[in-house]
């Protein structure tokens, strides 16, 4: 018997919305239900070159999805300016609200989207799809083991790529009217959400910008980078950038071990995915060499880490509609933390490094 | 035939001169002539235990040492606070000098003893062994490759380890009068080194220590990083730790490539080591997956790094020696612009995180 399915409703053709789509075709408790765009023919191409089913409906507008009483959930990939008008109007028509990041120019404006979900009881959950890969449960569990990772210490965290000439020129990540946040916003949110996830999402004290952020043109990041403190001395670090070749990773030592990944927003395969563990790495007796060697887990995933993030969304959803649950908190519970933390890191920017409070 | 040797003697019985003798006896033009240590005893025991040769000449202070005329080079791994006097003792008795880092407590004692040996006419060279690696030229090799790596972004460098309660109490390390730097001249060192290493020995415009530096009940830095940025927008991080499990990475940021090592001070295995390199990685159409694949790179060296170092060592002393060479400048620059940034870091981390200009 084949599941009830949770019917979505996606605003805008943007290029990540390729590949939710598929992870909506994917999810074997959703469905593709509506697309719209300001215009209607980019509309009806974005769905025949997407997979979409046969019904889905192809409007000229977001209104008309969301006016749509039957799509049950909205995905928005808009540019970041645009976020709290939809997701606001999305909730107060009783659209579930799954989010892209960052959720919004600064956690006031988040606050408002959260507030209206609550208000009408639609589940709210961004476009963070590593969270939801079984990989990172895995690695966590690692991060909580006293007895192989010890006390977690410092973090480190990169998300680079190198952009091309047409994406600086063009992209919409780094137009101050559409991304404010740039780089930080787009690539940095993932560091942070890493470090806020290695410490078990305790809020730093304070956060301070390293020096050598790089700004376009018109006055939007481009490459940046930030260091964090903790009350009890863990530290970490992060660093993103348009400007270098693509690379991924997370560093988390401990007190007893040591976790390292390369990979960690997008994963080589989307089938597994792979990280790396040490264990009381030591020297040998004349420090002329040392081990035990990194172990290398590998861990599969059934489907692609955003075809679980839409299939656990749907399923809150689905608890919701059909069994009057209340909403799951957590979700934007975090995406509310990275984004404060991200809008400190942008504070001391501002500040030319000055350190941030967030006491 | 067999090559003429260049005849050392080592001031004191630390640890790390056992590593350091083995590598006397390996190197084909160098071997062990003396040692000194304030108890004579200690040296009768060290030498046994370290298969010196039966002729090795056992003195009860350093000073009787560097007053064998048959030794042409010294070989000192005496705590940081004694360097000075030791190598310039030592430079003014005409032996050359190998010298543990960190080289001295501040740049300034650092030209001293330079200058001294200029004066003199002896070779200086730090004891910074993975310099000498076949491996650090291919490494460097990666990162001037234009085609494979691009132009150099960034750099982070660590080196940690976890410190056991008798080192945290006992250690010359972490004691003030001895070891002054703490970790930060410890395994901070090849840190600093690292990132100048990396950016082509170019000076940075700036330095800036990074929150959460610890300390230990005497003062003495057991925990820090710092960040520093060059005028071309090229920046770098480090962390060194004593409370940390074993890690000892760089990874370098180039616009076209990356470069990770994860073993960069003390190879895992002491006849071949490695690291990995990637160029133009890039996400697949639909961005669910990337490529290509890191390369690892392995490459072989006939001796350990630290022999390779004493043969180095030994030839520019040989050549001064039997051919009138003039002392080789490179080997004191390095280490006088390691000791430099390293003394930079150190007064941001007592200026609580302000910049430090080095122009």
């Amino acid at each position: 018997m084949s599941q009830p399915q949770i019917k979505f409703g996606i605003l805008g053709c943007a290029d990540i919305a390729r590949k939710l789509s598929r992870a909506i075709i994917l999810a074997p408790n959703a469905t593709i239900y509506a697309i719209g765009s300001r215009s209607h023919e980019k509309a009806t191409k974005f769905a025949a070159s997407n997979n979409f089913p046969e019904t889905a409906k192809i409007y000229g507008s977001y209104d008309a999805v969301l006016d749509d009483p039957n799509v049950d959930a909205v995905y928005i990939p808009l540019p970041t300016s645009l976020h709290i008008k939809w997701a606001v109007v999305a909730a107060q028509k009783k659209k579930h609200v799954l989010l892209e990041k960052p959720v919004a120019l600064n956690v006031g404006e988040f606050d408002q989207i959260v507030e209206t979900c609550e208000l009408n009881g639609v589940q709210l959950m961004d476009s963070t799809m590593w969270m939801h890969n079984p990989r990172t449960a895995r690695m966590k569990e690692f991060i909580l083991d006293r007895e192989k990772f010890g006390v977690l210490r410092s973090v480190h965290a990169v998300f680079s790529f190198t952009a091309d000439p047409d994406f600086l020129e063009n992209n919409i990540r780094i137009k101050p009217d559409l991304d404010a946040l740039g780089a930080l916003g787009d690539v940095g949110w993932y560091c942070v959400r890493a470090i806020l996830w290695a410490n078990d999402f305790q809020l730093p004290k304070s956060v301070t910008a390293l020096p050598g952020t790089i700004f376009n043109k018109a006055g939007v990041i481009v490459s940046c980078g930030a260091a964090f403190q903790w009350e009890d001395g863990v530290t970490a670090t992060f660093r993103c950038s348009f400007f270098e070749n693509l690379s991924m990773t997370i560093t988390a030592s401990g007190t007893k071990g040591s976790l390292h990944i390369n990979d960690f927003v997008i994963p080589i395969e989307e089938k597994q995915g792979s990280f790396t563990t040490a264990t009381e790495s030591r020297f040998n007796d004349l420090v002329t060499g040392w081990g035990p060697l990194p172990s290398q887990h590998t861990v599969v995933n059934d489907l692609p880490q955003e075809a679980l993030m839409v299939t656990e969304f749907s399923r809150l959803v689905k608890s919701i509609k059909n069994d009057g649950s209340l909403t799951e908190k957590k979700w934007p519970n975090l995406s509310r933390m990275t984004q404060f933390v991200l809008d400190a890191v942008k504070t001391s920017i501002d500040k030319s490094g000055e350190p941030v409070s967030l006491g």
